[in-house]
């Protein structure tokens, strides 16, 4: 396999040197600071009333011999303080705020304190069952654990410079490089959840110490291959499992190890899984220039983004293991589409923008962003979607248990498995990474969310101001300051729902015919301080149908205006909303709703309704007429759905062809 | 509560006394005899290789001490027995047959040895855990199988006249009078699945002793009691379960004993529980005249049939706890429908028709029988369906396992718990005994299925021979043969399905304006010997929509003609069966297929499939146009599909409105 320098990759504009500034994304990003945060804090110390305990913090302080007590809560129990405090290091970066940087420092020593002397890290077998380490990577995430402890150490390191939390990962990934691996006495195998290949790369990227990109692709290389680890490890093992049952179960393709990752034709199993994995493979591609790596990651982004994401950028179709299910199976109702899912997504989303600059990558991210991972917090912060269904009958969810159990009309206090509302609040706090790439001498605007960023690009050091009408309005300005003119391209991304674009530079248009490239425009010229870019993106109400071979949305259409999938809720349609239906001439109008959400666009349809007039008591009738009677719809964001108690809600809506 | 005399209840005419000779029915039931009854005979003595294990006759051979080894398969499996032989006996009403007789005589010999010296007679505990008898009635069937063996033991007893089977099961019973009761050392409890009910009935009426009546009567009026005696003898033995779990978990709505009988309301849980305690409730308060009974039998059968019943008669919209959910929900492909519990409506519709002749019963039974319990076993009667989907995708219910584990494409072979296939057996053997009533000077005829029936009515001795097109012609021709001229009436069904209704009698009009009572169109008169009545039932292609509430079924529509409820399936009209359309002004064409299921009316449609042109790989659209273009759509009978291969069916097609 082919490998030669990254050089040519392109780098995120780091989130230390963006601030965002954005009439959207300022109360998100201040709700985590104010209080997503602060109240995962408290659930994580089990100070939350009516909330699921937790024992994250307790089992740190119980594995340091600072308290009594017993392990509780799930094997990865650990990765909810980890990923707290990988938060906060997003939120330090963008405010030194030393209250919250005492208690973060005070929470890294008991991280300390709990770790052993040879560097392992995790509480559940330092209390628990220390004779069980490294005997049931297929399920007990000892290493998922170990990664999400990694990305908060070099997360931490990296707003604070300091550096005690990134020694004691240091040590953890030491530790496993010393245990893991095919010579003598090591374990040669992988863990069943990735997530321990990406934080190796940025420990990697941190530290600088290339063992640790090593280490990262040999699990990525590992995964797969036969005989298998799973089966090995059990076989070692005596066939236990950590769960209930008598004897383990290995659905191979649950954990993506039925195949080596790079024979992979379709993300198959545990959708969160799919794409840390992906996310992880991305990076190793990156970093070692290995294409045949890249070309499995392009193979698998086409079919999840092809054939299997939902059109709110929500991936996972089955209950059942979380799981992708197969092509163009998405159904609207017992969906999974977990909140950390789409998250992942936008994780493998943003590193394949690096590896290769172009819109469809973007288009995701920002598909994700604003509609599932939105739609997974609630407007106080303090409720949460694991699940994100996209029609919801309350009724259904709450008498057919078997099959509904996992989706929820309204948004939960906090979870036993808590992974969803602190992998949005590390996305959130540290969204100003996504927004923009360097690559050679060109600046890609990925997302337009209002802020500053200083960046060097072509040898040039540069302010770039943005602000931004989207989601609401399409239009984007981009104002540089620079020390002298320097010639550089700005490269626009002209997202997939913009009917048509236009670019303005120093208010003169410039024609970007020709010169749309891999779905940004691109503006290549020499740029004086002062100078203003400015992008207008017709943002009209558009209908937007599925591929024929999705079933369920077999004459349905949904309406998405920019990047915002709308929906219909009982609150403003009534209920039974299977009888709406839009003809193909409905007049769609563009409103405002003032209270809803702080403020939000709604769409008002000419729709009609199906009508069964006089229906009586029976079940059928033969001789019923059915007929349409003019009705109006309001559509309103996805992610702003279930804000008013629980109600019928429905993305795809009937269309009368 | 109030009890009289039931002297004004109507009688069904005797399977003694109907001779089936039908050309549609023919063929079902001489499949029964040549082909089912044998082919169960071999799967219960585990001889049909590829067939899962039984071990029903086997079981017997232990418990008998004839043979050594151990129990197998399911705490009830004893029943594929019971249900066997009740089917022989229906078998041996309408044809001796020495040889078959034989080997049920000796099945019979073989049940006698095994049942204990106080009457006890149920292998599993026998075998397995003579300590646990009587423990554990919330899990471990022993009623419900007491009670299958006891409705044996009545038919094969009416069919032979041969005492040996009945004496045991009335031992049996004499046993379970002595077990159960409010006395001091009885257990005051009941079955978690009722059937001992409805089969006390029978007993009573074989033998004439009244106490079985009144046991029966005991059970129904106990179940629901507070406090629950499920309760208690959890707690009497250490709330241990028969099945795999530590604890058990007594959900007492799924065993109908969250309320009194009396006082439920709607349909909940386990749906042939439901059914068969319905029957039993309704034997019973016809036997005793309670009309506190009658009115929940009325209040329950008016939930199922306007709340919660398929349009093929299927019930139990719920995998889990294969159960009623709620009502108008009616999902299509997650449903249940079991087989046997669309048979159990049949039994509790047929009695109710006792109580109280009309229609709307008969035409329940008759939607239940055609299409339901038709399309529950193949053309070649080894082949069976559990469940019975109204909408099936083979890709997901092979790919979407958790949700859809229970519904197969295609019938199989047996099951291990093999209740459905002897279901339909001792159902079609005993058909004769649907088919009339008598009720005071009254003769209804409930089904039109041809043959000759012996009765006695109004004092009178008569034959009728029945001619009959249903279901592919709307005709009945009714032929009165009797000794001397009398009165008395000939009441006909007016089906639901009927646009329109014309008798005729011996060739003259005889307007039947004024002369409909509850749905059935009485004619009044004085017969004499070959008189003939004639009813033409219009029967068109009907268009058949869903209560408005039932939310799977907006804008789509069913075609039916006659009783028989039509489907498309992938053999006709290609895949993405969802893109199919019909107009409401579509020309609805009734053909014929001479090779399909042994020859059937099909309907054929000028229907519109749903174009989305020139695709492409993207997965959403936003450009795209939607329209429909002329199809031709073929509807076979329900009951028919799925002999064609694995391919997608739809009972509910969409409906341009």
């Amino acid at each position: 396999m082919g490998q030669t320098a990254s050089t040519d990759k392109a780098r995120p504009v780091s989130m230390k040197d963006v601030r965002i500034q954005d009439d959207f994304w300022n109360y998100y990003i201040d709700l985590v600071r104010d209080v997503v945060v602060p109240y995962q804090w408290e659930a994580i110390n089990d100070r939350v009333e009516g909330a699921e305990r937790s024992g994250a913090v307790s089992n740190f302080k119980i594995a340091a011999g600072l308290a009594e007590g017993e392990f509780y809560g799930f094997v990865f129990q650990d990765t909810d303080v980890a990923k707290w405090l990988e938060a906060v290091a997003y939120l330090l970066v963008s405010k030194r705020d030393a209250a919250l940087e005492q208690v973060a420092d005070e929470m890294i020593d008991i991280i300390g304190k709990a770790q052993q002397p040879n560097g392992y890290l995790n509480t559940y077998f330092t209390i628990k069952e220390p004779e069980g380490k490294w005997t049931n990577l297929t399920e007990c995430h000892e290493l998922y654990t170990a990664g999400h402890m990694i990305e908060a150490g070099v997360a931490y390191y990296k707003a604070t410079g300091k550096r005690k939390l990134l020694d004691i990962v240091s040590r953890a990934a030491d530790n496993i490089a010393e245990v893991f691996g095919d010579g003598p006495g090591q374990i040669a195998g992988y863990d069943g959840h990735q997530e321990i290949e990406l934080a190796l790369v940025k420990l990697y990227e941190a530290t600088g110490e290339r063992r640790y990109l090593e280490l990262s692709r040999y699990f990525i290389d590992k995964r797969g291959q036969q005989p298998s680890f799973f089966v090995e490890e059990a076989e070692r093992r005596g066939w236990t499992t950590h769960w209930r049952k008598n004897k383990i179960h290995i659905d191979h393709a649950y954990f993506q190890a039925h195949q080596p990752v790079r024979e992979q034709e379709a993300a198959a199993g545990h959708a969160v899984r799919v794409v840390y994995m992906l996310a992880g493979m991305a990076d190793v591609a990156r970093e070692t220039g290995d294409e045949t790596l890249l070309e499995a990651c392009r193979r698998l982004w086409d079919n999840i983004a092809n054939k299997q994401m939902y059109v709110t950028g929500g991936i996972g179709s089955m209950a059942q293991g979380e799981a992708f299910s197969f092509d163009y199976d998405l159904p609207n109702d017992t969906i999974y589409s977990e909140t950390c899912a789409a998250i992942g997504l936008i994780f493998f989303a943003h590193r394949m923008l690096q590896l290769e600059p172009n819109s469809r990558y973007a288009d995701v991210m920002e598909r994700a962003l604003y509609n599932t991972v939105l739609g997974g917090m609630s407007r106080d912060g303090r409720h949460f979607f694991y699940v994100n269904p996209l029609e919801v009958t309350p009724g259904v969810c709450e008498g057919r248990n078997k099959n509904f159990n996992h989706v929820k009309p309204v948004r939960q206090e906090w979870f036993g498995c808590a992974c969803c509302p602190p992998n949005i609040a590390r996305l959130l706090a540290s969204l100003g990474e996504y927004v923009y790439s360097v690559k050679g001498d060109t600046v890609y605007a990925h997302l337009y969310i209002g802020g500053e960023a200083e960046l060097a690009v072509g040898g040039a050091k540069l302010r770039l101001k943005q602000e931004a009408g989207v989601p609401w309005e399409g239009k984007a300005r981009f104002e540089v300051s620079l020390a002298q003119p320097s010639s550089f391209a700005l490269a626009l991304r002209v997202p997939d729902w913009a009917a048509g674009a236009e670019v303005l530079v120093n208010g003169a248009a410039y024609p970007i015919d020709g010169r749309v490239r891999d779905g940004y425009a691109v503006i290549d010229r020499e740029w004086a301080d002062g100078d203003v870019a400015e992008l207008a993106l017709e943002m009209p109400v558009m209908r937007v149908r599925s591929h024929p071979l999705v079933k369920g949305n077999a004459s349905k259409v949904a309406l998405q205006r920019g990047p915002l999938v709308y929906c219909v809720e009982e609150a403003d349609n009534g209920p039974q909303l299977q009888q709406l239906m839009l003809p193909l001439d409905a007049k769609l109008e563009v409103g405002f709703d003032a209270e809803l959400a702080g403020g939000l666009k709604l769409i008002t349809a000419e729709a009609l309704r199906l009508e069964l007039p006089q229906w009586g008591s029976q079940l059928y009738r033969t001789d019923s007429g059915a007929s349409l009677k003019p009705a109006v719809a309001t559509f309103i964001p996805y992610y702003a759905w279930a804000n008013r108690g629980k109600g019928e809600m429905a993305v795809w809506v009937k269309e009368r062809v």
